[in-house]
């Protein structure tokens, strides 16, 4: 299992997404401050993995807290909850890991601190372990989905690395492997952080799982010589109507898997579903530095002042979604309904 | 006008494509190896360049040929032709250079060496001067099928940098820029090569023309959001039914460009048809190193042993073509029919 997070008895350690795949080192976060910038500057990313980063940050932020009253401790939440929930606008499970955690401290109010902590920090814990089993379901279920030789593509990095564990499009990836429907793995490279290069790589090559990296515009050759027959992704937020934001480049993939007839499916724990949000418009879409389009790997490649745009994520509407796969079950078309029901199941 | 390429009086001189933007260097090319090893090595890129180069290229080869014997010549002017034709397969440009200059040959091949060589290297001049020409044309036609606020897309670079001057694609933005039909650019990164963040960019920031820099995969998100209301391209081949190869990433331009119901224009010269190439199937298509996908800027992204693809064109079919425009008019569907009248057109 690779160690995306994970709680070290009193701090917070990551392996920092950065520098892979060259450097495999690892963040130690002391407190909610570290954890908000690891967050910010993607040393973690990937929505399932930024919900467990924030839980245990809270744990860090809340171990600090001295005083037994109520309302003191209340504020001191819910001030880590808006530094963290600030560090990106566009993944929902932020904030529903946040929510959550309230929810716990709720529960629990009347314990002093010192009891109090280990509840908050065994929810953490609970929804770190529960996104990894929901990744194991809907990896399993997702397999079947796919067509028998299985030539799949997929896009960012919706891996091991972006959950607490074996993934949400690369869950599918993964089970699919074992239950031998899968022949071959295309993987965008994904400009610009290059998930897909530095990290998509990275993971099935430890898996051995062969996978090709292509560009991200060489996606629609491959779909029209019949090297691509499904494709993959992972999501951010899913709206109640099921429009799906996920990373920049996911829509234009769901336009070309509707000319080609190629099924495009979308992996995400409950956790990724909003149903307070009613479409795809109403989605925050962070806009990050355009630094990040002028610049690879610290090298400019664009002229000195060059003006370029940096949307982070885009909207793929519900029409375009072939099913959407969670550790539940599988929604489809009517989307809205499908994931309403999937949502009242008590699990 | 850039200095694309140019004859010095001895030797070939043009921009090292490859370090732009950073440094603006040029290679002298002394003989026809240099000349091949230029285009190969991508120093000089785009398909009306490449023809202007290779025509170039065999003035240099042809005035070393010491023998005045009508066989010896043919004989050296086939082994030129056969080493400038090998060095990329997809673009006709440069077959069709050559094609023109061997008709010179054969019309002067009773000219002693020291009389047959001015009359080629003025045959290479003749393509040059007719290449900007065309541009200058095709950019004016084109200009007027854009939107009246015209905000357009476009991929690679089609560019001064691609032509004798003035551009394809480019040509037409900067026709629609003089006539005021100009809103807004948008450039396509285009990975891996970068022509578009590289090239494009500094091409028309030259010109004062507002670009704004994209990375492949966001195309479809600015034209959902209404950003983009053109697509213009440049072609490396264009079959006799209307399919045209050109940059890797193309294709899926054109599907989107369905999708979002916007015009998908390919600007090219006359030169850049291939009547006796039936239809895009028979296109060669280029695979490159796949060294240039998993490394940018010299530098490794992607893990050591990682397997990449790099197809550098694809095709995109006739039917996503909303019309071709070159030097003598405008070829709309039926593009087969409509391409061959303007063939048949004497210039």
């Amino acid at each position: 299992m690779l160690p995306t997070i994970a709680w070290d008895g009193e701090t917070v350690v990551m392996i920092d997404q950065r520098r892979l795949p060259q450097e495999e080192t690892y963040l130690r976060c002391r407190d909610q401050h570290e954890v908000a910038a690891a967050i910010r500057d993607m040393a973690i990313r990937g929505a399932p993995a930024i919900g467990v980063a924030a839980a245990m940050g809270i744990v860090l932020g809340m171990q600090r807290q001295a005083s037994d009253a109520a309302g003191d401790r209340a504020a001191t939440f819910e001030a880590i909850a808006r530094e963290l929930a600030a560090t990106r606008p566009t993944a929902v499970n932020l904030s529903w890991a946040i929510a959550r955690m309230r929810r716990c401290l709720e529960t629990h109010l009347a314990l002093r601190t010192a009891s109090l902590v280990p509840e908050l920090l065994r929810e953490a814990l609970a929804i770190e372990r529960e996104d990894i089993d929901a990744c194991r379901r809907l990896g399993d279920l997702g397999a079947l989905l796919l067509p028998e030789r299985a030539r799949v593509l997929t896009h960012c990095n919706a891996g091991a690395l972006a959950t607490a564990g074996y993934g949400t499009a690369l869950g599918i990836v993964r089970s699919a492997a074992r239950l031998g429907r899968l022949e071959a793995v295309f993987a965008d490279e994904t400009r610009p952080f290059l998930q897909g290069a530095r990290l998509t790589l990275w993971e099935l090559m430890r898996d051995g799982i062969p996978t090709t990296l292509i560009t991200d515009n060489m996606a629609a050759h491959f779909m029209a010589r019949g090297e691509i027959n499904a494709i993959v992704v992972g999501a951010d937020r899913i709206a109640a109507n099921g429009d799906v934001a996920n990373k920049i480049g996911t829509y234009g993939l769901a336009v070309l898997a509707k000319e080609h007839c190629i099924p495009f499916l979308v992996a995400a724990p409950l956790s990724t579903f909003d149903p307070a949000t009613p479409t795809g418009v109403d989605i925050p879409i962070e806009e990050r530095s355009p630094h990040e389009v002028t610049h690879i790997a610290g090298q400019r490649v664009a002229p000195e002042g060059a003006v370029a745009r940096h949307p982070a994520f885009d909207v793929t509407p519900a029409r375009l979604v072939s099913a959407i796969v969670c550790e539940r079950g599988v929604a489809r078309a009517p989307l809205a309904d499908s994931l309403a029901q999937l949502a009242r199941i008590v699990g």
